[in-house]
C-alpha cells in the first residue's frame, strides 16, 4: 500500500520532471499544495521532504522552496531488476544461468540471510547482445525452491518471482566499488583479466525486513554508471574504507 | 538553519544507531513521539519520512513502523570533504596540489558551471601515507580566487573555503563508475596502467543552487567503496547506461 504522502510526492515529482515546475522556479506554498491535493498541510510537508531527500527540491528558505533538479529518478524495482531497467530504457536484454547449486551458507551468509541451505546462482546478463554483467546471487533457503523453478533463460527473475510467489523486494543495501576482473569474470564478460569492473554488492529484503538474497554484480567498465543526488539536508550516500587496510 | 523535523530526525537516527531502538523493533507511535518531542504530529511524520527515505525505518504497516537498519549515515560535509571523512574515521590523511591553472571553460563546463575562466586543480590525496585518490576539480570563476589563495598542501579545501569565504556546499550530483587507470593516474597513484579505479564524478552547488565545482575523483581499487540504502518508498540510486553505446 502506498501512503497518501507518497502519492503526492510522486505527482509533484512527475510535474517537476515534465518541466511544469522548471529548475530554479518556486513551488507553490504548502497551503496552496494542500488545497490542490485536498490533503492536510502536514501530508504535503511529508511529500515535500521526500523530494528534498531526493535532491529535486531545496530545503525551505522562508516560505519558498526552489526546484533544484529535473533528472528522472528510478523506481526501486527498476534499480533492482536488470530486466526492468533495460526494458524501460529500450534496450534488448537477456539473462542466462551459467551455474546453479545448493550449498550450506558461509558464516557471513548465515548471519545475513538464513541458516538453511542457500541457492547460489551465477547469471550472465546481456545488453544488445553483448555480455555486460555477471551476477552472483545467493538466495535464502525459503525462496530457493521458487528460483529453482525458473527457466535458465528467464529474462526477469524479479518479475517471475512476483508472478509465482507474490514476492516484492522492498529494501536494499548496496556497496559499490571497482575491482579487477578475475579469470571467471574475464572469460564470461569477454574482457582481459585484471581489467576494471564496476561491482555492486547488495542485500535485498521484503517489506517485513526478511532477507531474500545477497548478490555480487560486476559490470564491464563503461557499460553502466550509478548516479545519485544528495543535499546538506539528506545524504543517502556513504563513503567507506574498502578492503585495503590502512594500518589502523 | 535546520528545520524542526530535521532535528527530530537527527535525534531518532541517533537513538537507532545507538541501539535504543534495535533492528526489528517497533518505534513508538506518531502520537507518542509527538508528545516526547513536544512537536506536532505532522512534524514527527516529516521526520519519520526522512528516516524512511534513508532506509533506517520501514514504511508504516498499520500503526507500526519497524526499525530496519543501524548503519551509520554520513553527513553531506563528511561525504563531500575527503579530509573530514578521513579525520572522522581516524585516518592520517594528506592532500597536495600537483598542478593548477586558469583556462577558458569547455562548452560543457560553461553550461554546468560558469561562463568565466575556470580554475582547474589536480590534487593527490593520501591515506596513511599512501596515495589513494586523484582529484581533478574545476572551480567556477567566482570561487577561483579563494581557491588560488590556499596553500598547495591544504588538507581540507572544504574547511579552508568555509573559513575564508563562508562557502557552504549544499547539493551534489554524483556519477559513480569504474575506469581503467590512464598514464597520469597510474604514475601518480602508483598503480599499473589499465588497472581498475573507482571514479566519482560530481557537481556541487551552494544552498541557492549556484554551481561551485565539478570534479572527477579516481580512487585506487580497494581503497574506498560507496554504500547506500534504498527502499520501495524512496530510491535515490539510479542505474544508467555508461559511456559505451549500445546501438540504440
Amino acid at each position: 500500500m502506498v501512503a497518501r504522502y507518497e502519492r503526492i510526492a510522486a505527482e509533484l515529482r512527475d510535474d517537476i520532471l515534465r518541466g511544469i515546475h522548471p529548475v530554479g522556479s518556486t513551488l507553490p506554498t504548502d497551503a496552496e499544495l494542500a488545497a490542490r491535493y485536498s490533503a492536510a498541510r502536514g501530508t504535503v510537508r511529508q511529500a515535500l521532504s521526500v523530494l528534498v531527500a531526493e535532491g529535486l527540491v531545496g530545503s525551505r528558505q522562508g516560505a519558498r522552496r526552489i526546484v533544484l533538479g529535473t533528472s528522472r529518478s528510478q523506481s526501486f524495482a527498476e534499480l533492482h531488476s536488470f530486466a526492468q531497467w533495460a526494458g524501460v530504457n529500450g534496450y534488448r536484454f537477456g539473462g542466462e544461468v551459467v551455474r546453479q547449486r545448493r550449498r550450506p551458507p558461509s558464516p557471513a551468509e548465515a548471519e545475513r540471510l538464513t541458516t538453511g541451505e542457500v541457492l547460489e546462482v551465477l547469471r550472465l546478463r546481456t545488453l544488445e547482445g553483448e555480455p555486460v554483467m555477471l551476477e552472483r546471487t545467493v538466495y535464502a533457503a525459503w525462496i530457493a525452491p521458487a528460483v529453482e523453478g525458473l527457466p535458465a533463460d528467464c529474462a526477469s527473475v524479479t518479475q517471475a518471482l512476483y508472478e509465482s510467489t507474490g514476492l516484492v523486494f522492498a529494501y536494499g543495501e548496496h556497496l559499490i566499488d571497482a575491482v579487477a576482473a578475475g579469470s571467471q569474470d574475464a572469460r564470461l564478460l569477454g574482457v582481459r583479466r585484471g581489467s576494471p569492473l564496476l561491482r555492486q554488492r547488495r542485500v535485498t529484503t521484503t517489506q517485513e525486513g526478511r532477507p531474500v538474497e545477497s548478490s555480487d554484480d560486476r559490470y564491464r567498465a563503461g557499460s553502466v554508471a550509478f548516479s545519485i543526488r544528495n543535499s546538506i539536508g539528506a545524504n543517502p550516500l556513504v563513503r567507506q574504507a574498502g578492503d585495503l587496510r590502512f594500518g589502523v
